[in-house]
């Protein structure tokens, strides 16, 4: 049997909307982490269909974004790439040096493009002893955190940028979710306020905004760069905007600490019940293959493949407790990973032992499943 | 005495929100052709908050969108621009070179700006007997239209794809308003449907949509072009798209044929009256200077600077006839030219013998305010 993905999705779409007209949005739990984050009110949409709109929302976003990052200025981009890729236009002419400190390997391959595209030289280190910054080096970037939320830390951060200073050089921290992590849950200052030049943040990750990339940075860098984000057309256009100002507006660095902290304790409580989940950074994941060894561990034994099994379950957990996760509603090829994310915002819709029950019992009811073979049923 | 922008753009906003509030938003006649063209329901708002938003969209988009352009598929971009940067990353390796026909100079900056980013030459031609497309040719462009609206002719339109595809080579289209000018205007086939085998256009020129870009192509080619799209943040989000779902929606030929067409009888009745119009695409124009000069004409004369008479005669347009128009209400720093936009949406609501009174009027009420030295007052 081969999973039909459209079929599947259209199953899983029409159970929410059914929910919905029955029981309300508030009856839907969204734990997926990938909520768009495009909350735009009536109001602002009849702004947005004016000329003035745009003036409004620049004046909004200038002062949160700044009080969210720190420096002169900000500029609202269409992605975090999307400032990488204007940064390093903008600063880094052909044959010079790229120097790139991260924690750990690999740093975001946007990066490495561009400085190809440039034709400048690109050099990564992860450790600062082997670092090298001489003149003909044009930009020092730093990650703030590793792509799975690992932090740089402070002394290092504070190791690059002096070595940068000695020279005199331009430091880009790509604080993509370290604009939050470091600051919210290792309480480290925000990357300006550690003396770099350039900060740029994802205003979709550990935060209720839109995917597009916010920029922070004196006057007279953002206004350098701005030039080079038209030039290529790289600009948040005003309704990302809007939602990147009510993103700031509600964001708070408790509800990190809350699910960052908690974390721990929801893995322990699934851990108590025998089950094995993975952390992440805000939450916790079976992989499919998991899926598939929990049901072992049960006894249970299928022939059917684990991204079937694996789908079945988030259909369940669909059903029965209204969480929603990915291999349920997600496009055909998406992740059939089951994913919870805690910092999301419905996770204040349930309890954390609401929560690892559903998760385990959801695991019985996928053996009922099996056992009556009732898969097909399940999914379409 | 100096303008002070900010007081009378507030002043200008105060004016609108009155009447908005005292006689609706229908009182409101917008001829800046400058509306946001963001035109999200509220239902779309609360879909955009969802994983399953961008999923539906994307189907509303590549249905809409190849009617409108043809071709297998469309990819929404942030903007034209956009488009063409990526179009030229994908396609033109280093020392290659990109031909670019159009039938009068300049082309647009962003196509040699990203040629001198990729290392590639770039050569125009405005004349296609001078037209050399060899080898080392990776990319033939061709602009539909002019800044200022001109069409290429279909003769030369076809005579460039052919000499293009004897070599097979690549064609790519800027038909940022062309798309619509060329058809709806002109009656020319779509870009793709004469051989062109990629077409750009701006959702934001002769149709309600927002700034942004929509490409058409093959399947192979949109696949690869979108690659660098995302590899280089140029996509469009989902609110853009949103937005460019509702403008294809709206779209009708007629509105375009009617402005260009109306125009002509426009600018007709108004040197009737004596005035002086500069024509534009889609209606007519009043510089700053132009303003003075018809002042001159009524014997009137002022020490005040042009910027300032054409600030207060866009100001009493609003406040006596509900026209809006951008010195009123434009940044500090906007042009202060009277830019009438026919083809815009609130044309609808008033004849073109309102209009011209209201314009030839409005020189008396400006004469009066002039000899009555109540500039201050209508301004601030």
């Amino acid at each position: 049997m081969i999973l039909d993905e459209i079929k599947k999705r259209e199953k899983g779409l029409e159970i929410i909307n059914n929910k919905i007209r029955e029981d309300g949005i508030d009856s839907i739990i969204d734990l997926t982490g990938l909520a768009g984050g495009f909350n735009i009110s009536p109001e602002d949409a009849s702004l947005l269909e004016t000329y003035a709109g745009p003036a409004v929302f620049d004046e909004k976003i200038q002062s949160l974004g700044i009080k969210h990052l720190g420096g002169e200025k900000v500029l609202p981009l269409n992605r975090t790439t999307a400032g990488i890729v204007a940064t390093i236009i903008t600063y880094c002419p052909k044959n010079s040096k790229i120097v790139h400190y991260l924690a750990k390997k690999p740093g975001h391959p946007s990066i490495q493009r561009t400085a190809e595209l440039v034709g400048a030289d690109y050099i990564e280190y992860t450790s600062i002893d082997d670092l090298v910054i001489d003149d003909d080096t044009s930009l020092v970037i730093i990650t703030g955190t590793t792509m799975d939320h690992e932090a740089i830390s402070l002394d290092d951060f504070n190791r690059v940028i002096t070595k940068a200073k000695e020279l005199d050089k331009i430091v880009f921290v790509d604080d993509a979710s370290g604009a939050r992590i470091r600051t919210a849950v290792y309480n480290q200052p925000r990357a300006l306020d550690l003396g770099a030049d350039i900060v740029v943040t994802s205003t979709d990750k550990l935060m209720e905004g839109p995917r597009g990339g916010l920029m922070a940075a004196s006057n007279e860098i953002i206004d350098n760069i701005k030039l080079t984000v038209n030039q290529y057309g790289l600009e948040a256009q005003a309704p990302l905007v809007v939602a990147m100002i009510h993103a700031l507006e509600i964001y708070t660095p408790e509800r990190i600490r809350i699910a960052v902290s908690q974390k721990d304790e929801l893995i322990e409580k699934l851990q108590n019940l025998g089950l094995n989940p993975l952390a992440t950074p805000t939450g916790f994941m079976f992989k499919e293959d998991a899926v598939m060894d929990e049901l072992k561990r049960r006894g249970v034994t299928s022939d059917l493949s684990s991204d079937i099994i694996a789908t079945v379950y988030s259909m369940l957990l669909l059903s029965n407790y209204n969480i929603i996760t990915i291999p349920a509603v997600g496009m055909p090829g998406a992740s059939k990973t089951i994913r919870i994310d805690w910092s999301a915002n419905d996770s204040q819709k349930l309890s954390q032992d609401d929560l690892t029950e559903a998760i385990n019992t959801t695991f019985d009811d996928l053996t009922r499943v099996l056992n009556d073979e009732r898969v097909e049923e399940v999914l379409y």
